[in-house]
């Protein structure tokens, strides 16, 4: 078995929203397509991922460094011990020989897309639904695979008009779609905005619904901690990044307050959210929401999920950041928490494929081999044009 | 004024050498020039810089979004006050906004080579040496400017044969070069060897020579303990780096052995510093070595000094990462501690112009405009022919 070709490609995403702190309007997302000698139903067995949402393209390694090492590596690091199928984590191993400690981010976003895309080799050629393959692996098998996934629907972006009833609007659209629980965006300066914004938000939900406040690291110690008593009377489900992901400080005095803390979107390997957790001291509540596209793929969530548990918490713990199918597959297999949704955002990188139905706020699994993109018609158009053009 | 154009070249270092950790011999880095519409002697004023050396070349986030961003500013995000030369504190400020939080080095090196070509641009339209400047804006002004600046000589890699007679001849030849104080990598792996690299370097030095280790990230709190008991008695001037950046708690450890502790060319922002210093308790000895050109620019680096002297540090601690025209300037200005060198190492990124001596352990200051990278003939014509091409 060979790696014919990778190629990768910097799409720009289709996205005019903002958070409290950034304009995602010029957001670019990369795209890999990872080409093989294995003849599959249609043609070479190709795996496709792409490096999730909000931290630009990482086409700048892929190509300068990892995807020319990848294409180097002899059969006994690219290859499991069968010879028969691609082993992403000794390839991950591989690829970051020759790579100083630290500063994780600059690379960890193209090695963990670059692994995903293995991912989905791997479990194509074993004709199985990537979740399958990996709680065989490394959950607890088939017996144990759940038959649906708990998901929550994420966005509520600041808008720039009318954005309490269109708050409101959109958490009714996706209770109509069969979302219970909810996270829409907090911490942009307007406190009487915010108030407004969230109980709009709650009149929306359906009975039971919770709701999470995303800060998008909006405040530092004080700041946060003031907003954090101010919202506290209406209950959030819980409070994601209300400061810096460095500010390990910040995030315990806004903990001390009693609301559950959320955290992991912007820290990028095991180690960063080995200091989160034993610096951030953020009590047995903690919600850790690593990306796995963005941190060293499937081999850098087990790690994350290692040091999770090192600090006492459970994979119940662990709501993947992402919205798409490659943390969907990641949460059945390992067996984590639940997941988020970003329904109708993003553009063609935005949702779940076509065989996804949400009912009850939970996500039902996928049949299709790989992670199935081939599913998810407007986003294999482009993984599939990548693929004819290697 | 207005900047015409922005060169990014990704280019193969010349470097064969290998630390604890790291085999260098793929080494990219990126070279930029930033062109401008007023004219100096030579043509259009032009701004040159380069990622210094050890992580790679950084041209993807350079060409994708900075560049781009850089472009389209406005004059009030591009120019001083005056509107007669360009601001790069302001500009790094506009490049950073749509940029999310945490994540450093994936734009705090090409953001901070950016940041320096601009430092270039600004020296070169007030025609003096980049020193002057940062010392009339940030450091104690002209009156307070040193003559010279303690630098010592690094490198001492690993070698494949004969490499304890030849780090001894290489600390030979750094002694009548002019070098008082060294550093050589440790931490290998074979104890026995390193204590005779160790003897071998000690018995080439100078009377009074310093002799500092480079561990490169080699242990873990344990190993790194037993690692620096077993080298105390050789007196070490620091351990550099005993532990991955973000193991605070090993470097801590290490340091509780009574070893001065030396770190930071692998963090990337003031609050990674803020955090390596909160949390390591390394003691009122601790050595940091940011690299400005990976570490967000002069920008970065005032930032880093803010943080050192928020823990009770002083400027004397800090001496940065890179050996090369851009941290003696900054060193000078700033009136930082000191600076490396990496005599003969890493092609034509290594070393400084032709108008730097060294003598008794100190770098002279250069005159030329700007950084002086004119005054470098053989990295010059690497950015001169950049410049034609624009």
């Amino acid at each position: 078995m060979r790696i014919k070709t990778v190629i990768e490609r910097t799409v720009k995403v289709d996205s005019k929203v903002r958070n409290a702190r950034v304009d995602l309007g010029q957001m670019t997302v990369s795209a890999v397509a990872v080409v093989t000698d294995v003849h599959g139903d249609g043609g070479s067995i190709t795996g496709f991922a792409f490096n999730s949402f909000g931290r630009y393209g990482c086409g700048g390694p892929l190509r300068d460094r990892f995807i020319p090492r990848l294409l180097a590596l002899e059969p006994a690091d690219l290859l499991d011990p069968a010879g028969t199928n691609v082993d992403p984590g000794r390839i991950l191993a591989a690829l970051l020989t020759r790579e100083k400690a630290a500063g994780h981010a600059e690379r960890s976003m193209a090695l963990g897309t670059l692994e995903l895309a293995l991912w989905d080799v791997v479990a194509k050629v074993e004709r199985r639904p990537l979740y399958q393959v990996l709680a065989d692996r490394f959950g607890g098998g088939a017996a144990t695979l759940p038959g649906d996934i708990p998901t929550y629907a994420a966005g509520g972006f600041y808008g720039n008009a009318d954005e309490v009833p269109a708050v409101g609007a959109t958490v009714a659209g996706w209770r109509d779609a069969g979302f219970v629980d909810a996270k829409i965006k907090a911490g942009g300066g307007d406190l009487g905005l915010d108030c407004r914004r969230i109980e709009a938000a709650r009149a929306a939900q359906p009975p039971g619904g919770r709701l999470a406040l995303d800060l998008s690291c909006a405040f530092d110690a004080a700041s946060g901690v003031q907003f954090a008593q101010a919202v506290k009377p209406y209950d959030p489900w819980f409070l994601e990044e209300p400061c810096d992901p460095l500010d390990f400080e910040g995030y315990h005095a806004v903990a001390q307050t009693g609301c559950r803390i959320a955290g992991g979107e912007n820290l990028f390997a095991a180690r960063e959210f080995d200091n989160f957790l034993r610096y951030g001291r953020l009590g047995p509540g903690v919600v850790l929401e690593p990306d796995p596209a963005l941190a060293y793929g499937v081999t850098g969530l087990r790690e994350i999920v290692a040091v999770a548990q090192a600090h006492g918490l459970s994979k119940a713990a662990i709501y993947p950041h992402g919205g798409n199918m490659m943390s969907l597959h990641i949460v059945a297999g390992l067996g984590l928490a639940g997941l988020e949704a970003y329904p109708g955002q993003f553009g063609i990188f935005g949702g779940f494929s076509r065989e996804i139905d949400i009912r009850d706020g939970r996500a039902s699994l996928p049949s299709a081999p790989g992670i199935g993109f081939e599913e998810q018609p407007a986003l294999f158009a482009l993984f599939d044009e990548m693929a004819r053009s290697a």
